[in-house]
């Protein structure tokens, strides 16, 4: 018997934002793995680390931040030979996500080199991007919208393109992209109906008006903006 | 001192989804508010009812599901003033929604009635959107990709408009409008690369191939499409 791998996705960063679904499969968990910084550091372990038995072992993989791949590459497939390991023995093995396993992060390069050989759950999680409009308190998107997500890292002109024709945006991975965005927005005349936020449900986040927003972002900061009909009016 | 209004997402359904956050606010609750189909059944009731003391007051709001806006009006109209005497009097009133509270659903109606007078608290849930991609195991988004949810009401020419320009893709709300969409996405060629769920995470739930689902769809059901690269490669 193969172990099987469960991929569990531990929400915006508040231990109290981690469903109970999640929050029992890592306190269950023989094996945990979650990507860790070249700088030590891992955001998903953190979230869990109280759930976390101190008996568990622990298969830390180093994801490069790079913009080649080759590096990240070679980081998953070495994680997922440390796992495949881990599951080939019978053990199951949790695999800690920020957010959400399946939207952007790393789970999805793991699993697309095990799922072939290994029994695959996902425990989906809350995503960043709700968790920026509970923050803000603002609709993300009611009735006939849509609702259109943004990696501030697309070009200049197809974030104007995109922008412009969507109902509601979510600009996501602002970091040093943050005065293209705001451009782009100004631009378009709709900085008055644009939210930012910053490290949402963690103790130091932040959440403004855009107009009110800082002119560097960290990576973890998002920007909302709706077009929206008056929810008064629905 | 008047109560606070805290809207709180239940999830897709499953009740180990709920976050712990959103429980705990549920379990100490001593008045509860919720939206009810006419048919007297309600969707995010039924998430948390093991959850709900047995002697905290609950308010039913009977929303009528009808194109004409101005039945629901009056309905949020009477629920916001229900809700509100109880914040006047000084209790908290916890809004009960499916999913997350401010994407799609009845809370932002609600919370625009009385956000001006009142106190308002926002739990953020998992959606039905990443909760679909973990039960057909599929990414949404990856990297530099843009993601589109789009409800199925709209009109066949904006769907094939949207459709066609976007990287990965989320037709929700599919119900009466499944043909229509299929059609769509056939058209497009894209049948191939789109997965079909319905009633995600709850016991009844099915998760299959575009090419394998049913001809109707209920309410609660979606198609999730991707045109992105192989993860693998990534």
């Amino acid at each position: 018997m193969t172990g099987r791998l469960i991929g569990v996705g531990l929400g915006p960063g508040d231990p109290e934002l981690v469903t109970r679904r999640a929050w029992q499969r890592v306190s269950e968990a023989r094996v945990i793995a979650y990507p860790v910084l070249e700088s030590g550091d891992s955001f998903a372990r953190r979230i869990v680390a109280e759930a976390i038995a101190p008996d568990a072992r622990e298969i830390a993989i180093t994801v490069p931040m790079t913009v080649a791949r080759a590096p990240a590459q070679a980081a998953y497939d070495a994680g997922a030979a440390e796992i495949a390991a881990a599951l080939d023995a019978g053990q199951d093995v949790v695999l800690l996500c920020e957010g959400d396993p399946l939207f952007y992060g790393s789970f999805m390069y793991l699993m697309a080199r095990l799922e072939d050989r290994f029994e695959v759950e996902v425990v989906p999680g809350v995503t960043s991007i709700t968790a920026c409009a509970a923050a803000l308190r603002r609709p993300l998107a009611a009735r006939t919208d849509t609702l259109t997500i943004l990696p501030g890292t697309l070009p200049e002109a197809e974030l104007e393109a995109r922008i412009a024709s969507a109902d509601a945006v979510a600009v996501m991975k602002l970091g040093r992209h943050m005065p293209k965005v705001r451009r782009v927005i100004d631009r378009l005349g709709l900085t008055a109906k644009a939210g930012y936020v910053e490290r949402a449900t963690l103790p130091e986040g932040r959440a403004c008006a855009l107009s009110d927003a800082p002119d560097t972002a960290p990576y973890f900061s998002m920007i909302l903006l709706t077009k929206g009909a008056d929810p008064w009016l629905n």
